[in-house]
């Protein structure tokens, strides 16, 4: 098996196909349509400066492979990049488009605890519409989703505009913004000491490290952060915006205004959102992010026209080890096989067989043993498996032209006819 | 973007994500489970003898890369040799073990018409098990998600060790099968005439050659054919799998015996099938094919012991283009959207949200127009869309506290109360 890959079997499978089937419910239920984008692109496009570019981490961790025909190509690495190509190259589309897409993205990174090199990305984007109050959507969206999942989240916003008024504010020249976000960034894992080392090493004068520290780390609630904020950096464009944001979401209380949230990728423009388990001593790592790209599909059409983007993307992955440590043991389902049916010899396959095609018919999810296997151990396999009901059927039964139903939870069995078996199962 | 890849628009991806639920719903009802492997496999596993094989045109036709540790990989151009990893690294699986996977497989090959180099596959596979009623089962479920899907199909079905006796008949030597049964393997595509003159190239003596022909066009019910082969090739245990097989499948109305089937892969040791339309000038290639490997995991296991194994791929993309060529215009959605809610001016977008949450809750999909463009533009993206369904929100409306909603399909709109739109909308 290859390096920094996973399997999954059929306990892990069931729970992220049923992970998938709620976001995708959700995503669905705000407009959102599906796309599928191809895992292999050009190289030219993720390293163009309107992709993640040349010489991103991300770049340097990209998946790089040539076809017969000696071009470059990458893995995808994330969904952005190809939605804004697919936006970029058919022209048609009526705007506002929404849509969303799921699946595998890949990084050739060094292999960690937790980071692997194939990973599941489930991102809804819309372009067309730079009214905040769509930002708003995709933050109730993020809501009802993380609701509907059984997890209890935060969701961090804030705005590069924010961030790029404070460094000109503190006195940073414009060519240095990028870097000193980078360490700003880093705020929540290494503490304003850190960040102040590290805008240090990264060449920012001593005085505007502490004005810039001063207003990143300002607290208080949502409006008391950008009222103070306003009072230094006066009518600033991104402070307008997270307010407006804020204020469309409604129910904004697990929503929290946060001046030190950049988010490492370049091509924002505008909100990033954060989410994070409201428990963060439960899995330290977010597990949704995104934010506005006003300037990607632009770039990708070579035109001075901004062209307005947002969305955000969840990790299945982080998802799914969020509720497997909130879960109490044993509760995923082990199999999606309701009724297992065991013939007591080889002449009673056919009949197990035609038993089987019957609750099919009633939509029952069916397996047979075709080994005929001794009743035991059939029953020990549905036991494991968490089957709720075997089918057993013996001479009597043949010759009854009945079946016995056992049922796993309770023990119980009883001689039923077909139609009283469906009924019993559909109870 | 990248040669010989695709991406699909909602219109496409609603109709794929329908047929995988499909199919998805069938897999279960028969008791597999779904697992997922990674796209990258190591290099080794597929050029091994007992994968695809070094010099197969298979493996000519893979994408290679590396990692940045210098390891050789590929990506995935099928899931049976993943999958018969999957089982030999996991010894503990209880057998027989039955399994879904549904994904990408990638063929970096010269770029036709219907031949691309990123698809989808949706397989069955189940090890553990060398009675041909598990075949059976396999054949019934592909009868059920055809019929399920609403095409009509003919399952083919032959059997290796029939090829290998009428060779053996025939005086063709061990060394010489594999080339012959390729070229046998052809003759649904250049007739008999054409295989002949594929087998003189491959060396095959002319009196061989006839023999050869003869039995492989032998004409007749499934039982004549079998009986006319057995009369030649005396107790042959391919004719009694396939014998037993179709026996087992009980309604085998659609299955042919076709004792020229070979399937091009070395891998397959028994039955193989073949799945076509009904009617072929519709779609000429295979809907899905597949057949038993008892060999493989045991080579991956270095074990002396065969492993049954048996499973049957369908193909999304040739299943997707099926369902098109027979489906009338215009009978896809366009969109999952059932109501657009269009607010007259920006200062009614929070009651809109507040209304599009209300539909949510009550699980319709809705969306929302942001931009509060003119009613005339939203009915027609509504039309365009295919959307049923448009909630009006004017300065009226507002006033009494209630919604225009409109139906798209007949045009008439009334003046309701929210819960009197939920109440006709899920009419």
């Amino acid at each position: 098996m290859a390096k920094g890959v996973r399997d999954f079997g059929p306990e892990e499978k069931i729970e992220r196909d049923r992970i998938v089937q709620i976001l995708k419910r959700v995503f669905e239920s705000f407009g959102y349509n599906p796309i599928e984008t191809p895992v292999l692109e050009r190289y030219e496009l993720f390293a163009s400066k309107y992709g993640i570019g040349m010489e991103s981490d991300a770049m340097r961790e990209t998946f790089k492979l040539k076809d017969q025909g000696g071009r470059d190509l990458v893995l995808r690495t994330e969904f952005t990049v190809p939605f804004s190509r697919f936006v970029a190259m058919n022209p048609q589309l009526r705007k506002p488009f929404k849509r969303y897409q799921m699946g595998t993205v890949f990084r050739d990174g060094p292999i960690k605890l937790g980071r692997y090199r194939e990973f599941w990305q489930c991102d809804v984007d819309v372009v067309g519409v730079g009214n905040p109050a769509i930002d708003a959507e995709i933050l109730q969206l993020a809501q009802e989703a993380f609701s509907q999942l059984g997890l209890e989240v935060e969701i961090r916003i804030n705005n590069r505009k924010i961030l790029n008024g404070i460094l000109q504010y503190a006195g940073v020249s414009a060519e240095a913004e990028l870097s000193a976000i980078i360490a700003i960034d880093k705020l929540d894992k290494i503490g304003p000491e850190g960040v102040k080392t590290e805008l240090q090493k990264r060449g920012v004068a001593d005085k505007s490290i502490d004005t810039i520290v001063e207003l990143i780390t300002i607290q208080g609630s949502n409006n008391d952060i950008i009222t103070k904020l306003r009072a230094k950096l006066g009518d600033n464009e991104g402070l307008r915006e997270v307010e407006r944001t804020v204020r469309y979401v409604v129910d904004d209380e697990n929503i929290l205004v946060l001046p030190s949230l950049a988010r490492g990728l370049a091509y924002y423009t505008g909100n990033v959102f954060e989410v994070y388990l409201k428990n963060r001593a439960t899995l330290s790592s977010s597990v949704g992010a995104g934010g506005r790209y006003d300037e990607m599909i632009a770039g990708f059409l070579k035109s001075n026209q901004p062209y307005p983007a947002v969305g955000i993307s969840f990790g299945l992955e982080t998802i799914f080890d969020a509720i497997k440590l909130l879960k109490q043991d044993g509760q995923s389902p082990k199999s999606v096989v309701q009724v297992y049916v065991s013939p007591f010899s080889q002449e009673y396959i056919p009949k197990a067989m035609e038993i089987a095609a019957a609750l099919r018919r009633a939509t029952v999810r069916v397996d047979v043993d075709y080994l005929s296997r001794k009743l035991k151990k059939n029953l020990e396999h549905a036991s494991v498996y968490q089957i709720p009901w075997v089918v057993i059927l013996g001479d009597n039964e043949i010759e009854q032209e009945k079946v016995m139903l056992r049922n796993m939870r309770t023990g119980e069995q009883a001689l039923l006819a077909m139609d009283e078996v469906i009924k019993t199962i559909n109870k």
